[in-house]
């Protein structure tokens, strides 16, 4: 990735700290401000790509180039970017761990030249990858213990997009993706039924099923909506004796129009009856949490979901209030204090508590130098521009992330709940440094 | 990019249609079902980048070991993806064309296999492009003859939505963006000012300034909004004579917090009343089209506007209902009858006609073979995997944009609307068709 991927200004800036010799240890924090309407928490996703960007920055002599000659910044500052690398600290919570607005998730020690310049691609990675882990998780919940697989790659917002959404929704509990790519590069299992265009194609539907079927015989997934739901699943029944003599049993029908309740209902009574109870019913169609948890309150016989755009865009919240702020400077803690856009200052960690059960009791945010209860979720995980650890595998994430969310007190997985009240608590210390901070700020 | 970055039923597909030998020409049409609300048009966009994706598809080997391995495909399918290329015709509307539902924008002539595998990711360019482009139309009207600049990168969802967002804007009449990649890429201008970090990060507001102005003398723009934007504005205006006396001159201030209009009377007031009436005040902060509109309406005193995350996600429809549908096969024409997503079947071109004044006086979407009055908009730019055409500047994109958008009567262009009623027809050989294919259908 181009190390031109950022915002002017970082660049801007960058010329000017250098030309003031300001390179002392800059302290920023990466939090959400607030809550979307209707979320309760968020979930935290994207280090692993934010450590590979740190890891991986530099600038090759093209982005010089073009930096001196239409970028309009002077020769001398070639060498300065040539050499320029990361190699600073990071201290972030691991992804998966549920959080509230207030609480940094991610924070860079770092001279201040490069602590400045990793902002818009830093927040890019992290704020996409948790916004769709966080509606992902929501689409868990709703799902209860049914497939959820992501359908969303057609409308998600460009190639980056796909993939990580794919990753962001696996690790928040989807079960698998449609996105070829994604299932390769992240190792995620990646699933596929038909297009209607299939069906389009062939003289005829039940043509279709079969040619599928024989191509694909591991328990396919036909897709039956492109005429006539229940006239395609007689058109199946049919078939299927036919097949199973060749050993091909059918997986599951998808549907994909219409009342996909009453369709399932249908469709689950005319395959029981058939002797097919094996066969799964699969729905897609501008599902949603919200969607998806009437047709199951309903009592829909559907055994999986495939979820596109309200998925791949976080359709109710397309983005999150988040943001990368200086809260520390050659050791002297800052703030800013724009109107409604203010910053708690100082180098910062949250502690949690549970409860006699294991459900979070309270979470504090507080300065580093203060002793607090609870567990420390922003962990050292880059030193000097390195890796501390070794890459977990997405499938630990997730399983943080199960556990995480079973901790959660059952109020806060309601989807349609104004936020329910839990939330950081700011420590005594934080509050007495901010009133220092303004005292001393002109 | 991958050849895997589409969706795995596209692969099952191809699979299939190789088996069965179904590799006669497809004609598949992309458009969008209905507009979101209070949209009255689209822009189409992503075109260039659409025929790059068809030029550029193979599969290189490590996808196909992926393909073979992971994917469950036979490996008698490897030779066949190896050479498999876009051989296949396009036509589209050129960038910037302004449309409307059921109108096909793309339509791609190919064989079965080609055209079907091609599907997720033309969705996934043009869908987007599209998108950001329409929204970015709308805030060109709202924003009348003001400067307006992306600034969408770190909330627009991954690396690829923050260029091609960019790109997008541009096409619609925005003025430049921040993000420094989309700059060297498509030639689009830069914009950049500086961050609140870069206040902080000085021991005084007014050192900040001075010393960003110094680093970058050429007609700097201040943010002043850092702790209180009058007091900044003071501090700035109390160095300009300096900063004059050394040859540079302030050139706008930001602001982007509290109530913009307010904030920007007060300091217009000022800066007039120091003599630096040439200072423009840039607003920023949460900003969409409506408040851009409301805060001209107001009569704010504000030169320029960047916008960020309303633009760069499409905040209050971030998706669009766009599909790519089969139209044709082997020469007859085929239809889904899906409920409530049914389409118009068979090979299809939009004629608009002009009204005496130029305005858009009605398009009729019709078979190719049906002559209409008007202007075709589809047009050919690919044939046999290359293009027909060199790719245009944008700049020219734009200008064909502007000159469409001048067209449109002034009740489409109202932010608040519904939809205005002006819609395709469909043509009378069209429903005709419809009518045959569903007798036909088994």
């Amino acid at each position: 990735m181009s190390a031109l991927l950022t915002d002017f200004y970082q660049l801007t800036m960058l010329q000017a700290y250098l030309h003031e010799g300001l390179e002392e240890e800059a302290v920023f924090e990466l939090f959400v401000r607030k809550l979307p309407p209707n979320r309760c928490f968020l979930v935290a996703a994207g280090l692993e790509q934010a450590l590979d960007y740190l890891e991986d920055l530099r600038f090759d002599d093209s982005e010089i180039a073009w930096l001196v000659g239409r970028g309009g910044f002077p020769a001398t500052l070639a060498p300065r970017l040539r050499e320029l690398r990361f190699t600073g600290d990071v201290h972030a919570m691991p992804e998966g761990t549920v959080f509230f607005p207030d609480e940094p998730i991610l924070r860079v020690t770092a001279p201040l030249p490069q602590a400045q310049l990793v902002e818009s691609r830093l927040l890019n990675i992290v704020h996409f990858q948790t916004l769709i882990a966080s509606k992902a998780a929501r689409m868990r919940t709703a799902a209860r213990d049914k497939t959820l697989i992501d359908f969303g790659m057609r409308r998600a917002h460009g190639a980056e997009a796909s993939v990580f959404a794919a990753r962001a929704a696996w690790l928040a509990g989807f079960d698998g993706t449609a996105t070829a790519e994604a299932g390769r590069r992240f190792e995620i299992p990646v699933v596929g039924t038909m297009a209607h265009s299939f069906v389009q194609a062939h003289a005829s539907e039940a043509g279709a099923f079969e040619a599928f079927a024989r191509s694909r015989p591991l328990r396919p997934t036909m897709l039956v909506d492109t005429y006539d739901s229940e006239a395609a699943v007689a058109k199946l029944i049919a078939i299927a004796p036919r097949l199973k003599l060749d050993g091909i049993a059918i997986g599951g029908v998808r549907l994909d129009s219409g009342d996909l309740g009453a369709h399932a209902r249908a469709v689950r009574s005319m395959l029981d009856a058939a002797d097919l109870a094996d066969v799964i019913v699969f729905a897609s169609g501008n599902l949603d949490e919200h969607r998806i948890a009437t047709l199951l309150q309903d009592g829909a016989p559907i055994d999986g979901f495939g979820v596109g755009t309200a998925l791949g865009t976080s359709s109710d919240a397309p983005a999150l209030d988040m943001v990368y702020k200086l809260q520390s400077y050659a050791g002297i803690a800052r703030r800013k204090r724009s109107e409604g856009k203010a910053t708690w200052p100082g180098v910062k960690q949250v502690s949690r508590r549970l409860d006699g059960v294991g459900c979070l009791a309270g979470d504090l945010v507080h300065l580093v130098s203060e002793s607090a209860p609870g567990v420390a979720l922003l962990q050292p995980c880059m030193r000097a521009g390195r890796r501390l650890q070794p890459t977990p595998t997405l499938d630990q994430v997730r399983e943080r992330h199960v556990h995480e969310r079973s901790r959660l007190q059952s109020a806060l997985l309601l989807l349609d709940a104004a936020p329910a009240g839990y939330g950081a608590e700011i420590s005594a210390g934080l509050r007495h440094l901010a009133a220092q901070v303004d005292s001393a700020t002109c």
